[in-house]
């Protein structure tokens, strides 16, 4: 089962780094981090860097590949040869996933077209600009592209991806090994939430 | 508010990531990797590579401490200079923060004895070496010691933060901003997990 996870600057580390966490432990997994170029990857503040041990040019297929997203991501959408390299790695894929806003990218690689997806909540519209249907839900799967939605709930779609491809006592037993038995001290959907706090938010979500 | 990260090779990545992609969040932060010396530190399993920008001779205080767990935990126990680093940190910490196994480095260096605290499910009566009380919770707050279960249990340890350092407002607007609204498919909680899924894990935590 080899796993690729695309990686950037500027890229949301923890739309990565949560299924790492979980499709890592599947057994028989070899996980790849590529990168356009292999070397350092600055995330999103840059004070965190993750290593891409591999180009885009040593890795040409893959079971399963995940792109993240991140503020680098509409950079990636601008880059005619990483596009390619998705489309031809999915069509080498068991399973072709996104979490966060890494589905734009999948998007903007034309493979979301007429399909149902998701996206973190402040993006959600945008994902109709590539022919896709936005749905407000923890994880979309449609066919073999499972999409995901903002950063933490790639945790969610990893543990739906380990149901489908290694069933449910593997899952399981990696929800119990991570100990992902959640106590989030707060409701953290966005339609719920209160006014100050939506406000908080604003000057990071108003971008294109 | 300065967040001082300490990483080590075979981490187990998302005891780190978690809590870095809540922390880097709150206004003013300034998140710093460190490691025993500066570069790149493997995590477990290797696939993953996560930079240190910062060795331990660079770092002298830190507002925040957090020490993350894995398989590399018993290596960095028997490291005296490093353990005298955590020591030196914590004297100049608001917070000082465990996730996971990370635990059992903060007990090494003397700063859990005679304190309640919490690990990953698998080693939680290890915390008696240390003096320390095990407690089968998901975050322990004890003083400025903070103690977060295995893995994913970090995230909520780190929200938990949050609201201490800067109120509900912003914790809230974090969490909301990484959308997490956990929806894991299966019950985490080791204790009540069936036979079969915690065979499937016997292996795996059957060490030291």
């Amino acid at each position: 089962m080899r796993i690729a996870f695309l990686i950037f600057d500027d890229i949301t580390a923890l739309d990565a780094i949560g299924p790492f966490e979980v499709l890592c432990r599947i057994p028989g997994a070899e996980v790849m981090f590529v990168g356009e170029t292999a070397g350092i990857k600055r995330a999103d503040p840059k004070s965190l860097g993750l290593v891409a041990d591999y180009s885009s040019a040593d890795v040409t297929s893959a079971d399963i590949l995940l792109v993240p997203g991140g503020r680098g991501e509409a950079q990636v959408r601008e880059k005619p040869h990483v596009l390619e390299w998705v489309r031809r790695i999915d069509a080498t894929t068991q399973w072709t996933t996104s979490v966060c806003t890494g589905a734009l990218i999948l998007g903007a690689a034309g493979l979301l077209n007429g399909r149902p997806a998701t996206t973190h909540w402040a993006r959600l519209e945008k994902l109709r600009e590539f022919g896709a249907e936005p749905r407000s839900q923890r994880v979309v799967e449609d066919g073999k592209i499972v999409t995901a939605a903002g950063v933490s709930a790639g945790i969610d779609m990893a543990l739906h991806l380990v149901r489908l491809v290694a069933g449910d006592t593997v899952a399981q037993a990696i929800q119990v090994g991570i100990e992902y038995d959640p106590q989030p001290p707060f409701d953290g959907n966005a339609k719920r939430a209160p006014a100050p706090v939506m406000e908080v938010l604003r000057p990071r979500y108003q971008r294109n």
